[in-house]
């Protein structure tokens, strides 16, 4: 048995997009469309509050291709308050126009192979920043969901933890070349969602999410270890642009 | 060929899962909302007194994210009163605003890797317990199916008896640390579903579902034998909750 | 080039799984859904007759959990007659409010593994009654597609004709420990249909197949060669069970 | 880098699988599902014209299971014959009462692996019947998409071509042992759908599908290198059993 | 760590795939389909501008098989540019008939194994070219896309540069003897995408997509490294051969 890592863990965190039901948005009167988005803008209005009290946070997206239309990434203190966002967005009218098609429960993480103290973590100005993060309001967003490689010689869970650490180590160096390009919100979701891990990445530039993502792919920790998922793209959403989205002649 | 385990079965289990089709739920009257409602607390009422008579269990949950807004898990003595129960939920009018997204079928089981002695386990008052289990009403629920390996080197049904006790008891460890935060039912499915195993997991914590799964992944039952289906997780509902949640202004 | 297996082919055979559209059956006015019962009984007194003028056999079970509500397991001939049936299905109103969910076709097989003689087999009253089988009518019944593996040093088609059959004498002594309790009727169905084989199991007891199943994963023809679809079980259905069934307040 | 083998290409290929709605074809008044029946007649009056002239051809056959209802595989000289089939088709009324579930585009080929001549096999008769083939009017057909696995040491694309030719000599003699009883046309689709051959068999006898794909499966050729796909079986269908199949009490 | 190769970014590029309702369609009064279709050819015209004007450019073509009934690729400097030219064909009356069934996002790339030099490539005239290419109004079109492996020894990102190098100078060497009947242009996606790469294949023959797929199969870094995704091809479309596709009788 390899000694387990254990983790920080932060705010519960919920991914959640949807495709637009175009053709029956097209069919509603204008002025129940209007009615619709203006319910919804009291919903976004209501996140905005918690993302100004700091008390969660949240990031709102388009999403590129077929795979949505758009997408919530929402943090609270509580699985009840995410579910509750849910089912209150299910009771939009808004929601009547919007077909669900892929959703990622998981709790913002740090893993113990970076630090190591004596001090509480917890209490660290830094590592709170961190586990409790403010969303950035950057014009780009992508994530994809990971697991780590458990397949004869390349399985991860197997390596001792100083192999890991170093492994760790290095994957490390290359994210930090990418300081103030891109910022990276790690979430594990072992035993919450069907993969071990959610990487969601900000920046302003969409290039960079496939140059940070293309360079780590060569660093053993990815390339022997790494296990993706689906990766889902899309650019920065609010009320004016939604609605201009969403306008139809 | 390998001795074969063999295990002490208990209970038949269905777990549920379902959507609901909101926007056909707001277009009920409210009026049909409340009747459809209360010929479902009809029902509720039924497990109820099952559960209390101590001759089968269920637990009623939310579900958090897209793959379901509800679940059902349900134990009770024959196949035949699960098939039952499955239809009778059909035939409410609830049911026609539910789409059905999950199910997984199995008997809660116990193994012989942890146990041997002279006695008739099924006479054991603590066996008896767990294998007729009451099903708590923590605040949160997790479930998964999953396999043991074979592949390559890493065939768990080729291994020697021994070497499968001692994995499992060095298992058993990991599990036993969180004992008094995690209760754990193991349910077997081979013949029954598409997985051998199903287990559900409760807590007061939901964060305890990530750290054991996290933490048993680096022990060698699960880092080399383990494979892992889809994770579902979900909050308490009763009554009083699932009207919350489904009530519409 | 291995030495290749034959088989002794008896009768085509075709498993057919549905849900019912409850939502829909419940719409439709009483006198309606006896009238697509009625005609629904036809079509089973049609199977019946042929049943007992062993011409053919059928089986007719629901189906426990979401995979589906009932099944059809048919014997014939001729795959002309099956897919007769298959049409005459479809043009029932009943089927109106069915889906179908699931479906498999294969052809009742012995293999050359077990026996060996210079009698034509086809002639041999046992192996008649195992080719043209009259599928009983017990309490329950499981139905498993599976492929022998061909995965680097587990390829089954590569193994000499010798190692095969010791396997496979092996194998079928698990089986017979279960004899009175279980009775299994292997389909082939390579060339016909996605996997190599399907098994049907009939027990009075559901537990006896997890127990035969689980107990035969430990021996290597499973352990190591073994590749398994998805497990469908049920219970008994005749006239009255379904009518109970479908019957709707 | 292998030598690679190269292939003579014959007419394109389009296999077609479709469901029927069964239930909105039962609600068409008798005289349009006529009307529907006779257009779809020119339709394949039409393809009729072009078999007989000998610029192309088709296959028209039930399938078998819930797979499909009824299948086209249709043989051409351009994609946009092709192309255009499939629109003409799309623009039935009969098309409105069915579902598309499976389709493959293929080209007829013949591998390098079997002969060697200096003369222009495209002038060679007996390959010109082979590139360009009338398909026959068996009693059933069974089609299958396939690939070589390139997986570890069983990798068919770094074989020497010495080694692939001896392994499909090896396997062209499985198939000759079934010249008369099963017509088999292959067509490679590497570069123009998902797999890279797809094989279709004939045969007045549907078990030796399972015959001869069994055996096969025995040869090195399949047993370390064939990956294959789904399997469709079906019956033949003319006008008259077409009617029949269609027609509603 | 292996060096990571790098690589040069230009265009933003969405392939996006869709069939045609084509019961609804057709139940569409002619000079509503009329209408549905000129609002169509402004929004060609719209991407005609673009392609003209070089800052941008896109190919429609029909798709073969029930995959799709026709296709877009577009590429724009910026992905806000992609997603504006989604949105606004969601809003066509013509998108009310189709139903979208794939998509992929990626960006045209040329990578660090093919040249080497102190000048800035993106002043490069020939490199320009490639980054921000004028797609073809070739015959027919092929998408696929692909990931480079990364299984036990075969893992591509674990190799030297040197080797990766050496593997796909070979790779091009297939890829050149088809000059002048292919044009070929790879799209990378790592972090966009599911895949690594995209493959747009471009010909007046549709024969050399699969002659030159079938070439590079033997060839080391597709043999051994290359796991392809889904393969769609299709036929050249313009205003005139989109009419006469979507005219009903």
């Amino acid at each position: 048995m390899s000694e387990a890592a254990f983790t920080l863990d932060g705010w519960y965190c919920l991914h959640d997009y949807r495709v637009i039901d175009w053709t029956s948005w097209k069919l509603l009167p204008e002025e129940e469309r209007q009615a619709a988005l203006e319910e919804f803008y009291q919903y976004l209005d209501k996140l905005e509050e918690v993302h100004q009290a700091k008390t969660g946070s949240h990031a709102f997206y388009s999403t590129i291709g077929q795979k949505a239309d758009f997408m919530f990434m929402i943090l609270r203190e509580t699985p009840d308050e995410i579910h509750e966002l849910e089912t209150a967005f299910s009771k939009l009218k808004l929601a009547d126009y919007t077909i669900p098609t892929y959703s990622y429960f998981s709790v913002v993480e740090l893993s113990n192979y970076l630090g190591n103290s004596d001090e509480d973590p917890y209490q660290n100005p830094y590592i709170r920043s961190r586990l409790y993060p403010e969303l950035p309001r950057t014009k780009y967003i992508c994530f994809y969901p990971m697991d780590k490689r458990r397949l004869g010689k390349d399985n991860w869970f197997m390596l001792p933890m100083s192999e890991r650490r170093e492994l760790m180590r290095s994957h490390g160096e290359v994210g930090r070349k990418y300081a103030g390009k891109v910022k990276q919100i790690v979430t594990g979701s072992t035993g919450l969602d069907d993969h071990e891990w959610g990487v969601t990445l900000f920046s302003d530039d969409m290039l960079q999410f496939k140059k940070i993502v293309y360079e780590m792919r060569f660093d053993e920790a990815s390339a022997r270890f790494g296990e993706f998922g689906e990766f889902l793209v899309g650019t920065l959403l609010d009320k004016e642009k939604f609605a201009n989205m969403l306008s139809v002649k």
